[in-house]
């Protein structure tokens, strides 16, 4: 580690919250997206939701502030996950020129915390008109994106997974109350976006005693009928109940 | 949520880093602290160690400047868990006084990034002279602390519990290679701050195909010796893969 005695002055930096909502539909993880408004371009400019905090903010207020203009969405749950403050997050000066036009403020660095919220795709959102549109992109074909939002987002998508792995009930957040088999491998599949072994993936979904064969099959699909099953919560706490739950 | 439109002046602020160290001893949960230097005080005044980042510094960069400058440790893996940024964190006059007699700045608003880090108390340490001294505090009896200090302490309690509920085989970095059902159950009411029905905890701890027994007894004891267990990782590895490990 070097100790930079020549170049110790403390940072005053400016602070922002960004949001990055992700999202699961048939084939893809999404991220919602807004349009900056860029004057003399007729090129969509798109960036995450986000906003530098004001004197009177504290963060969590700021990324709510800042999602529900960009969505009209209350009550997604937002959770802080890691903030960014690589000088280098700055550099660029098309980026700076517009954030300095749009704020009115000379901008040096800018340290930003950024917010991590599911939803599913299609829920309704009411926006407000401070961006000119909002759209879903897949995580693996990004627009060219300002500052550091391409890392930001495939960091919150790393987050995910963990989420995931850590916690497997969310899983279920994204896929209907009675899913299939392969209902299910191609959710897991398009968060980690990897295909997974059809007989492995069977293999264990049986050994896990919270996914719950139902009587019902499949109707009205041209392919072989494929059984439902569900997830039982109270088996699932049952599994994960840790000590401390004594 | 108020949209605060009477004042919504952007925030420009100072940016800092605050390392929370966390070790469990025989009897606590306690997290490292330094002493500060006060002019015109004989009492002693403890912080978390932490410092405002440089200007050509990222967060990671000056969270490792700062832990090393405090404990003289390398090596041991920091993480980012949450950063803190309300406008009331830098209200109390005193504080703000220290600090700037400190640093020679004036200065408002700190937004502050924690990290969390877990240690062995006992490891050797060799901190440079930044600060007076430095002492382990049980985070249940904790000195008088500046700013929120106190909040992000109990915030990264609450984080390491939930690190240990998500990965339980954090707990075994804690305990010797082999250790009896009472030190297991010890370290985790010692992390949890709350006793444990001691018959539960065997019954949930013979669930556990990942804690397994070994031939050996406690030699040299007063009291009936115990029987030592060891964690097994391959089985644990095991139990907890994921359908992404496919």
């Amino acid at each position: 580690m070097e100790t930079h005695m020549e170049n110790n002055k403390m940072l005053y930096s400016h602070v922002s919250v960004d949001c990055v909502l992700l999202g699961v539909n048939e084939d893809k993880l999404c991220v919602l997206l807004v349009e900056r408004k860029i004057d003399k371009s007729d090129e969509k400019h798109y960036k995450l939701p986000g906003s530098l905090i004001f004197e009177n903010e504290d963060l969590d207020t700021a990324a709510y502030r800042v999602f529900n203009e960009a969505t009209g969405l209350k009550r997604v749950p937002l959770k802080q996950f890691r903030s960014f403050g690589s000088p280098s997050r700055t550099k660029n000066k098309d980026d700076m020129q517009w954030l300095e036009n749009a704020m009115k403020l000379k901008i040096e660095r800018i340290v930003t915390v950024a917010y991590l919220a599911l939803s599913k795709i299609g829920r309704k959102s009411n926006p407000t008109n401070k961006y000119n549109s909002l759209a879903w992109f897949p995580v693996d074909a990004l627009p060219s994106l300002p500052f550091d939002h391409k890392e930001i987002i495939e960091a919150a998508v790393e987050e995910i997974r963990e989420w995931v792995e850590k916690e497997p009930s969310i899983i279920f957040d994204y896929l209907p109350l009675k899913f299939t088999a392969y209902q299910l491998r191609r959710t897991y599949e398009i968060i980690y976006n990897k295909e997974m072994d059809v007989r492995n993936f069977h293999k264990k979904m049986g050994s896990l005693e919270y996914i719950v064969q139902t009587d019902e099959i499949e109707t009205g699909v041209a392919h072989r009928a494929a059984r439902y099953y569900r997830f039982d919560k109270v088996k699932y706490n049952k599994l994960h109940s840790k000590f401390n739950k004594n």
